[in-house]
């Protein structure tokens, strides 16, 4: 099946937000066994969505519309599907009833422009938004079944995944079933795994299995999509492979599927009923972000304290200055772990403490991280040096603080060697 | 003039990478007064490819063609090129010396199969790669003219501006120049900006300034693109313009331009030599995490504190518990902001404290935000009902806690109704 997807609006157009509803809608239909053979994007214009609506008609089977089905003049999807299927555009008193609840919902009359978002082309399938006012439609133009999606990303994925991908897999008459396994790691780089993992896909038969990675730093994911007759037969299929993936990415193996690490971590904490306190530097509250908002952390996560100087930290968690001469060690973020532990009376503490090297951002600029877990009776601690510019210790110490303490709690070593570390 | 640029590689059609070169290309464009009207991504597929060539080649003036310059069996841009000019691949002796220097430079043989980077399109214009071996060309594909261009962002980026950007304004003989003008805030959805700037483009002559919005929940982004002789012409033609849109969006307007909420905040505090602390609940850290890494904020944040329930907050800044039966008030925030100023000894202090309602994730959950800000003599504060499930209640609160203290700090009032929160 060929499918092709336009992406609308001068935004993405002109470069201002990257592309990344695209980059989400080719992975999701990847995970399913679909896969996009071209992509357009155009600006909030009427002559180019015309024309590639037509283009992309006359080539595909199925496309999906991204963006344009907003309020506002600039946005044109509806219009512009309308005249390229030759219907008029028509109300839908049924969206409409359901933008006015919405807005009741929320204690406020709906504006008169968003009515604009209920004008739909004769005789499209209302495609539902259960997260905001546009609304979603299919209808045919030239060869090709049109779906067209809101650009705001939530209201995007909820469509994609609850409502366009079945009706894809429906129209391709796709028989066998496919399932995606998912792994998340930290710390090793995709090159890597692909060497640690090479031939596990040939443990099922007849190429059932495909080996895929998707590269978020920190965080990698290895993806096995798995084709069968049912899932029955999918399982059977997968097990050797998903076993042997398990065993080859040993301890780097952080959550599976939708699980994630801050998740797992809450999960470990809740069930031994303990509570936990951090204490950041430079992630500054980036650590307490991932994991104290989650349903339930409000049991476990006892208390969170950032500062940026050491000496702040210290008088935070009641602590005399450590001498501290030429910079951060495993020492003082064993102290600051101990001391934060006793103050506030939680029964886990992490401490992540960073000292950012000198000089103007680059992509040399390195950091050095210092991490401590302390519990009332015992610490562990690492040091590592992370390097490629400020962002990126940042975004690599709240990951390795958050992976050490998965680690602790699951009884792994605190300390394995990384791919991202920079060893001296 | 009608740019199109063409996007070529499997990597980028199955979404496995974000495609950061296009937005990049785009954006330069844009930074010279040039447009890019179409974007095609396409895979390594020769077919396609070919068609993506043809098509452009009927529409544009000049097209840029990304990737598939590159060594490897599944880089097919040279040879597509060729077939769709109707020319022969050529060897060019001129190239394949520079490569052969340059792999000696760096004491290595070439490998045989970089051979194939030096085959171009007969009658091609070789385009100078001063940081690898893929060489970039020019050549006619019907009307326009292509300029071929690595992947790799480092050499399309030396390539791009020192030479096709100038080759690109020749071919224009461009005249105008181009600004955009962006406006940043808070608490104003798009439809109703769309309605309170009815007609602020008309202030400018002949259409030359366009009005234009980017939402971004929480923030929305108002953006005036306008054109003018030169900036000197530009300028005066905007004037009007963006004179009325402050005027309009008043209050609501945190930032312009480049700048962001958590720098102007920053900044504001830092010309005082003030200092901050924050006191976070369901927010978890996000403010702080918004602020402190910033450089620059080691002098001016101090300490943030979060807990999720009260009793913890209370007892983090000293403070006896408050007596909050029935929930948080605008009191308990003023108290907890008081004394967390008092406790940490900064200037400024931010308590930004969130009680949710009860029940499951769901679209009209909502949460009732509580914030104050404390100064040594002064205390202000508001409260706000945000709906939209937990997600944006707390994205809501993080802007709404971080916006709040912007008013505060240039003197506006803290307290302003805003489209998001539920009137009650």
């Amino acid at each position: 099946m060929h499918i092709e997807v336009i992406c609308t609006g001068d935004e993405v157009l002109t470069g201002k937000i990257v592309n990344t509803n695209f980059s989400y809608i080719s992975q999701k239909l990847e995970d399913f066994g679909l896969s996009v053979s071209w992509e357009t994007t155009v600006g909030d214009d009427r002559e180019s969505l015309l024309l590639a609506f037509q283009l992309a008609g006359q080539r595909a089977d199925a496309v999906i519309v991204n963006g344009g089905l907003g309020p506002t003049v600039d946005d044109l999807s509806q219009e512009i599907a309308a005249q390229a299927a030759g219907v008029d555009l028509v109300l839908s008193e049924e969206w409409l009833a359901k933008m006015e609840a919405y807005f009741q919902r929320r204690g406020r009359v709906m504006p008169p422009n968003n009515r604009k978002q209920a004008m739909l082309p004769a005789g499209a399938e209302v495609i539902d938004n259960p997260v905001g006012t546009a609304c979603g439609f299919a209808l045919n133009i030239g060869r090709a079944r049109f779906f067209f999606t809101p650009g705001v990303p939530r209201e995007l994925r909820r469509m994609l995944e609850e409502q366009i991908v079945p009706r894809l897999l429906a129209k391709s008459g796709m028989q066998t079933a496919v399932y995606l396994k998912r792994f998340h790691s930290y710390g090793i780089g995709e090159s890597h795994a692909d060497t640690l993992l090479a031939g596990v896909a040939e443990l099922a038969p007849d190429g059932s299995v495909k080996l895929g990675f998707r590269a978020h730093y920190p965080q990698l994911e290895t993806k096995l999509t798995a084709r069968g007759s049912d899932m029955e037969d999918i399982r059977r299929k997968l097990a050797p492979v998903e076993q042997e993936v398990r065993k080859r990415l040993g301890n780097f193996i952080l959550a599976e599927d939708d699980r994630t690490l801050e998740g797992v971590v809450l999960a470990e904490l809740a069930s031994r009923q303990a509570t936990l306190s951090l204490v950041e530097t430079f992630t500054s509250g980036q650590i307490a972000a991932r994991i104290a908002h989650l349903p339930g952390a409000e049991k476990v996560v006892r208390r969170g304290i950032l500062a940026r100087e050491l000496a702040e930290v210290c008088a935070a968690v009641g602590l005399d200055r450590v001498a501290a001469t030429g910079g951060i060690t495993r020492e003082t973020a064993e102290a600051v772990a101990r001391a934060v532990q006793r103050h506030t009376g939680s029964t886990h503490a992490l401490a992540v403490l960073i000292d950012l090297d000198e000089g103007a951002d680059r992509i040399e600029f390195a950091g050095t991280v210092c991490l401590a877990i302390a519990t009332g009776h015992d610490v562990a601690s690492r040091r590592s040096r992370i390097v490629g510019g400020r962002e990126w210790v940042r975004l690599g110490a709240v990951e390795m603080g958050l992976d050490c303490l998965r680690r602790y709690l699951q009884g792994l070593p605190v300390y394995e060697r990384i791919d991202f570390e920079k060893v001296e």
